[in-house]
């Protein structure tokens, strides 16, 4: 399929994500070869003998040369609840045109729980979750969310029947209002988007909203860029100085895998003699998912 | 005073913004002489003869030589509701950090509309308001408000107790509920701020901060620069090419103060023949805010 | 014509600028209709009824409303000298891929200004040319250029014959040097770039550059929107609050077209009594060119 | 010292780069303390108890937080030759104001390479230098260039003396000359400026800017975030998806530091077969850097 045919298949398209929001893409600007051809202006025409476009793109993404990555640009039409928009809006990076409730009369939809979505406080993490209420606390929840949100829209609705400006009317609704928007972003950013919300520490909702644009959307229209980020940036880890001096001790040690007792001697002095140290478990985490230390 | 005496006068100092919010100075970098400062890089020395600081902030604001503008720097700690602060974040060349209701329990205070604050929708602009509802409604709504907010709240710390993520317990907050952020911008970047919310079409509760770091807090800390974006930016007004046409018209003519039946043979041909023409009411009101067409 | 015929028939085509650079578009991102289509998420469905597209964009233009224009985005690949490109780069909301004279030859071609060209210094705007050199200065300037390429040409080159490390080499290169670029920018920031580069203080160089692109791209992809930007943008002038009242006194006075004896009286008190004053010299030929004061 | 004493013994000191290019400290808004005191707006009161100043600015850094770091501010003057310059404005989210040579005459001073200066072109890197020339061709070159540039500035003065207009003398500049500018930028920003350009990849001449600035400067006002900084971001590395399946291919067979033909069994399918593989390279050296291959 050429890349007009996949925009045709895709666009409007409306991905379904939470109960009532949805992802769709709009138009798009450029593909793999667009991102290739920008590069070339840079290096020459010399790339193009000695490497093929997927090698050129994989070497971009790795070396974190971003620019050729702007050359692309998508732009979705998104149904997402305001909550989530409060992040999804701090990526500065886009052009954004929202539906205003200033002008209209806002949306009448709102994100509603279900009974086994309700999650619990993570103790460790403060801005995590951990797990799921029990189905029967789901339900009295939900049930309790529905009258709620129903309250709210009563109220809503009775303002602007009694004639009151729209934009004062809405002041009250619920953070769970859905809100549209089109946006716009280039690739490059999208790309920072997503690595930020498709991440496991980002917020469930969110990373609905941005594992949808990854994989149904950028996945299918900049299939060699997609593959690099995945390799590259998404599924990365980050070694610090002081990870790669633990590393060093230990592979010079000779014992590999290590076990717990070499990887507390062979840590940095200042992580020693400390009850808590998120790094040092930051570093453990790492060094047993290398298969370095022990599990 | 010098800059640094204003800036301990006003640093941190609250300056109140509707029931419960705030603007607060945090830092400052720069006054009026670093934006002079950075003008004469370009202009080389010879300005410095020839026209004084105040001449130069002026001529650099008139002919929106806006760099030097950006070379001075404004922090501020803010307190404003939720819906108010999603017009406030779509200003994107700016640093915010938000208070973080995934990270902690929502800060426990609303903007609450006072019984004589209740407006009603304007009929002819769809995103304004047109005075203000009666003694007697506004108590009523003010009422049903507050009973609102506090159910609003009860369901929200119902959740908390029950050990719900925060981040999924405040989903149904009001749009009212007020957050904080640390806010830093440009002093360019804040004109453009202020041109676009100190004026009389934005929504009433952001003029209201708008107009308060205005007029408190820019003011003071740059006099000139502040001065001259009243003169040349927000009390200016803008002659579009079929606007400077009518006026030739009607002065060629020379009957000034022109009479509305002046006023119509002398608009553009596009405009002739239609009921409703924005763009000729906005020329009206022009022509006669100049005096140049009878009131 | 669609606007991927439109496209087609532009795509690639190389309009020249200078003696041996050129603008051209390499592709585009929606239309008149795009603009249209993110502003009435914002004002919803009402405005369908009301208002056909070119209204609309005239009334977002007229307004500044400006997020909808983001909402196109323009690709070109340009070949500039390095002396207008330094201008060009300070542009800073696009994207650029430009050629690498550290990865590659620097190109091998200059700017050479014409026998005709030669501009003499304006003795009034420090930043300005007046008229032109005659003809035999002019043959004698070029003549000499063409000499100092060559010199300039021929160390670049023995220095790369030599061996050395391109990214040194360059360093003595003219800044009459061509290079070239991919520059991707959406509507609303490349009106901006036009209205800066177009007009009249801008340098001839950067004015044809800017010239061709509006006139020979951008009028044809956007018709509505270049129009508009014509009107409310390029050729509309801005009345300062200084401005406004002098017109307002001259009016109140009822003899327009005032004569200069009226206009030194009506003129704001500040600009009284100065020998020199940019101002009151501004606001003069704003209302000479409006027919309220006599030429 | 406070910050404002650092600040005073800093501000308006000329540290000397390359001839005679410079980069001086003009203001600073913020300390590490700006950063804490940011990020502590989104994580609540609660971080005070648990984590100090340090540690939290390490957290930070090392889970890229940006946000609170883009909190402080600082602007520098800069004199830098052109042709660097070149590649500094490629930053875009700063705020420059450029000595300007359509204003002003050319500053008369041009970046004059010395003798054992001149490097080679690498063979393997097409954008990088490998190596010097010998003394006596260095000085040959050297003393070339010095003639160069007078011949250069001559064409230079000669137009400005027969009246020609500024804009257009400069126009055959060498891109050795210095230029002067006003640069703001905010800390997370300038980070990212020192993470490309001290880089061992970058071009000599603007690492020795990048680490004047980073070493002369950052380092002593902002002494935590610097040291988070080097030990995060600069002296970090990456391992992609495929380097950690290597790894964990290496650990599991337990031959740890492992020998060549360990690794060629280990490595990826798609980097087998292949003469040239740079990202089998990158790979090798990243794991002898490690002890985990031998070297």
């Amino acid at each position: 399929m050429t890349q007009s045919e996949i925009l045709e298949s895709l666009r409007w398209k409306k991905f379904p994500v939470l109960n009532d929001g949805f992802v769709s893409l709009v138009d798009v600007m450029g593909d793999d070869g667009s991102i290739v051809q920008a590069a070339r202006v840079s290096y020459g025409e010399g790339t193009k003998k000695s490497s093929d476009d997927r090698t050129l793109i994989r070497y971009l993404m790795r070396h974190q040369h971003t620019t050729p990555f702007e050359m692309a640009e998508l732009k979705f039409l998104v149904r997402v609840p305001m909550d989530c928009w409060r992040q999804w809006i701090r990526h500065r990076t886009a052009s954004v045109n929202e539906y205003s409730t200033r002008y209209s009369i806002a949306i009448n939809s709102t994100y509603q729980t279900q009974p086994d979505e309700w999650r619990r406080q993570n103790k460790s993490n403060r801005q995590g979750s951990d797990g799921f209420f029990d189905r029967e606390t789901g339900e009295r929840l939900t049930e309790e969310e529905k009258k709620f949100h129903q309250t709210s829209r009563e109220l809503y609705e009775s303002r602007i029947e009694l004639g009151m400006a729209r934009e004062q009317a809405r002041k009250d609704l619920s953070l769970s209002t859905y809100t549209e928007a089109y946006w716009k972003i280039d690739l490059h950013n999208l790309f920072h988007f997503l690595v930020l919300r498709m991440e496991s520490n980002a917020q469930s909702e969110i990373v609905q909203y941005a594992t949808t644009i990854g994989e149904k959307i950028v996945r299918p229209l900049f299939p060699m860029a997609y593959e690099a980020f995945l390799d590259y940036s998404l599924k990365s880890i980050r070694l610090t100085r002081l990870d790669q001096e633990v590393i060093v001790r230990l592979t010079e040690s000779g014992k590999i895998p290590a076990k717990m007792d070499d990887f507390l001697k062979a840590i940095d002095e200042s992580w020693k003699n400390l009850e808590r140290c998120r790094e040092r478990d930051e570093c453990l985490q790492k060094l047993q998912r290398l298969g370095i230390l022990e599990k």
